[in-house]
């Protein structure tokens, strides 16, 4: 058995782990915030301590997206689901046509909520094939509002390794590979991430908007379901969700410490190789994506046989390994390993899948 | 000077102090929680963990309320912002009428909202005195789809101390005084509340509705802004904010072991009545707010002369008492004394206003 300095090795799909340093700093600031003798649970949201935490995290996802002031970065609740129709009802005019690409559950929520407010054209899809590819075969109808994509998709392990190239606004819910890897941001008109994956924790999410496309749709809206309130008031309009943010941004601190998008690229690439290598060698796993749209967060792999689900899931328990149960639509096993993810603990699973194989050979 | 435990002492009108036990069991959760050596902040919000953090939030809710299963409880975000215009969104038919008592800052907001989904009838308004009494005179139209009601004024610190008798449906914002007194809940069809004042920290929306209401307007409506999706999910249709709605259920359980909402309200009479009794006697302040409306949760107060503004804030300040500024649209001072604000935080701020007056008698 690798030796292993932690406990416990989370590899749910989210909420998901964070960095160690994270939850020692953020436990600190519920005692005790930026030594103010008050909580940061407890804080005005007008406080000069907040106002320091909402711009470094703004600041922080600008310099690590490479992004500039033609875009807004706002810190919205209601997760992804709510920007599955806050994106068409902000950027769709009534009438008009939005492409979109399924390659997922989630794809598929995006649409079926896009289409109450214009016509959704869905340009390609894998869903007959049970979402085991990225689509890469399509035609981007000049006359769409707008793509939209779903860079990785959480529950079949598959993520797109470059994006489609078009004329008109990309949108992609990154929820699931956001700050992963270095990528072209300015490339895209409207990014949208949950945090509960590689940015904090569950209770806020990340909006990247290109600042000309705000009051695209002409909709009139309510105040909380218009982007330009947010823009206009800096996320601030009502109580933003304090503590979520907070954490966001001592995730974000971590990453820049860390090297960036660079290096956690490096080393997210690094512990997909190990995990994927086993999954492809080891003769009690097959994985469930094609090879070439594997994801680097979310490993799918099935048993070779049905019987092996059970003991596998006990072996992994008892070596503190948990959350690695596969989404009921595809089964067997799923290994999240975003970004906060050591390399120690996919070793440890990797050793836990080979001596599983020794017991069953 | 009065002796305390305290090193600082939090009158912010929100976020807000919350009991200081729970600021204890927080910190420790961030970094094992319930003994399962994760984090609050990694743990799915699918865990058998989790599952019984918001089951025991809602038992507490329908305890502390007194509700049947004729009521829905949920734990949404957004804030009451959201429901100002998620209330009328659901309730109200195309066409329909609404009615509104304009209390002050917070009902003018939900009732501009309002105006997005029907025609809005203010009954009664306190605005053209800058909000200092409730309304109490006028008649509530019987063709209207509900009465909205803000039951405490932040702001102008005012409160209803006993509820419009209806026919219709009564909706009330309760984010600043809710679960601070004993009241009949189950007159009301709709109430919701921002958590960041008595329930829990900033991030989460507790929403309790009569179930028959459920669909009332008849819209199609994007899943997340439909009351059903999140009864029928109960709450967890999409992730919902784990922490926060970790900390209200420990805020919650804290209120419980207090004695509930009968002690929990002569604790709050007793600091209001110390309070208020200061601000009539203490020749530098005077009470801004109807005394027959004054609300127990913010009291509003004035210099006596402008000057004596920033040396009393400094005064303060010396003392450990932070967020007793008041709010620009009525100026001075404001002292937010929700449930967790301990007596003697109270009693120190009387010995300073005592102690200035000396200095400028």
């Amino acid at each position: 058995m690798v030796s292993t300095t932690l406990k416990k090795h989370n590899f749910s799909a989210g909420p998901a782990i964070l960095p160690q340093e994270v939850f020692e700093e953020a436990s600190k600031g519920v005692l005790n915030f930026m030594d103010s003798g008050l909580s940061v649970l407890e804080i005005s949201h007008r406080s000069k301590e907040f106002d320091s935490v909402i711009k470094e995290a703004e600041a922080l996802v600008r310099e690590l997206a490479g992004i500039g002031d033609e875009f807004a970065v706002l810190f919205l609740t209601g997760g992804a689901s709510t920007q599955f129709f806050m994106a068409p009802m902000n950027l769709l005019k009534e009438g008009e046509k939005a492409a979109y690409i399924n390659s997922g559950a989630w794809s598929a929520k995006a649409i079926k909520e896009a289409k109450h407010f214009g016509n959704v054209e869905v340009i390609a899809s894998s869903k007959d094939a049970n979402y085991t590819f990225i689509p890469k075969e399509y035609n981007v109808p000049a006359d769409a509002a707008y793509l939209h994509i779903t860079s990785n998709n959480t529950i079949y392990g598959t993520q797109y390794k470059s994006f489609p190239e078009t004329s008109i606004p990309l949108i992609a819910d990154m929820s699931s590979d956001m700050f992963s890897k270095p990528i072209d941001f300015n490339k895209f008109g409207l990014i949208y991430a949950g945090a509960q994956k590689n940015l904090g924790p569950a209770g806020v999410t990340l909006v990247i908007l290109r600042k000309d496309l705000i009051g695209r749709s002409g909709r009139t809206l309510p105040s909380m379901l218009d982007y330009n309130t947010h823009v206009q008031k800096g996320s601030l309009f009502n109580t933003p969700p304090v503590f979520p943010i907070y954490v966001l941004m001592l995730t974000l601190r971590w990453l820049k410490a860390k090297g960036g998008l660079k290096a956690i690229a490096k080393h997210n690439e690094e512990k997909a190789a190990i995990l994927y290598k086993e999954i492809d060698e080891n003769p009690c796993f097959t994985g469930t994506a094609n090879k070439e749209d594997r994801s680097l967060m979310n490993a799918c792999f099935l048993p070779t046989k049905p019987e092996y689900t059970e003991p596998f899931l006990k072996l992994c328990q008892e070596a503190g390994i948990s959350g690695v149960k596969g989404h009921r639509s595809v089964g067997g096993f799923r290994a999240s390993i975003y970004n906060a993810m050591p390399k120690e603990s996919v070793e440890l699973l990797v050793e836990v899948m080979q001596q599983f194989a020794r017991t069953q050979g």
